[in-house]
């Protein structure tokens, strides 16, 4: 279901999360967009669990185990990764309230590295950034996007090179963020779906 | 670090886990094994974490969250992937102790259905199957079983249709277990590496 419009206080300076009029995350919509892949057979990318250390483990019964203390692990890998015409699939996907660029500090070092690696290795590797307050998303390749990194100085991505070296995600209703349009323009150049 | 062998009082009923000799689980040895192809850049390959659903977390402190109360989810993927010649890789591994067979309880439905999915997508799909009892790793690619699964009412596989189907990994020191020749000899056919 997606979320009817709702007034609601926009948080100025509150942490990075969805302010969509639509009132979804970028998370939630890849959710939806990748469910309905897999429901068409188009594709198959998952978000990866949350990476968590578990300190303690309690059993109330003999048939569950409840974690009683565990802490979040910063992420060494992209988010979301799976398989789509025979190649991997690897991306990050990021929200920023800025209206004019992307800091870089969202990206952990090894996220770069990690990156760096999968393209390497022959994946489709790329960033799906949202700029929240301007309701707009684009799909970055990681070729063009590290090639930015390794000749800036600066410590974020205007819009301006987004919206040069990306291309936008028109919000759909089914699926909400219909990435993988812009996966066959960008590395199958149009090419016919064989299958 | 590999485990040097101890004497060790080995658990005859008790649940799946290695008793392996060496006293490695399969886990430890596909980590490292993975992490060894990470820096050989031979592949980039991850066992996803485990999937938990949190909820409640305290903040004791300003920078840290701390989570008290979560559960196991049963996993809805395979446990490893990544991506290798391009191509991704993704891969469940399972121990058992019985010296005859692999139950087929040990795989869920799911993990099942994706398998199937993953394949017709075009990845590297197979299973890691040890016999801890007997020492002995298989590769076994996820066409022969699922087409196994399919034509049979037996609810576990004979280890000698594994060794008929499958082939074996033998134990190296590093990489534990080089499971990317099996790969390389089932879906490349020995065709040279071209990078």
């Amino acid at each position: 279901m997606v979320g009817y419009p709702t007034k609601k206080t926009p948080q100025k300076n509150g942490p990075v999360q969805s302010t969509s009029k639509r009132g979804m995350s970028l998370e939630d919509d890849l959710n939806k967009t990748n469910a309905y892949y897999l429901e068409l057979d188009r594709a198959n990318v998952h978000k990866k669990p949350t990476p968590i250390m578990i300190a303690t483990v309690s059993y109330p019964s003999r048939s569950q185990a409840k974690i009683t203390e565990a802490y979040f692990k910063v992420p060494s890998t992209t988010d979301y990764n799976g398989v789509y015409r025979c190649k991997a699939v690897d991306y990050e996907a990021k929200e920023t309230q800025s209206k004019t660029s992307f800091a870089l500090a969202y990206l952990h070092e090894h996220q770069i590295a990690h990156m760096r690696s999968v393209l390497r290795h022959g994946a489709l590797t790329f960033m799906i950034i949202r700029f929240t307050s301007l309701d707009e998303t684009y799909f970055v390749p990681a070729d063009r996007l590290l090639a930015f990194i390794d000749t800036t100085t600066r410590r974020s991505i205007p819009i301006l090179w987004i919206r040069e070296n990306g291309m936008r995600i028109p919000w759909r209703l089914t699926p909400p963020i219909d990435y993988l349009t812009c996966v066959d323009a960008y590395y199958f150049k149009g090419e016919m779906l064989n299958d």
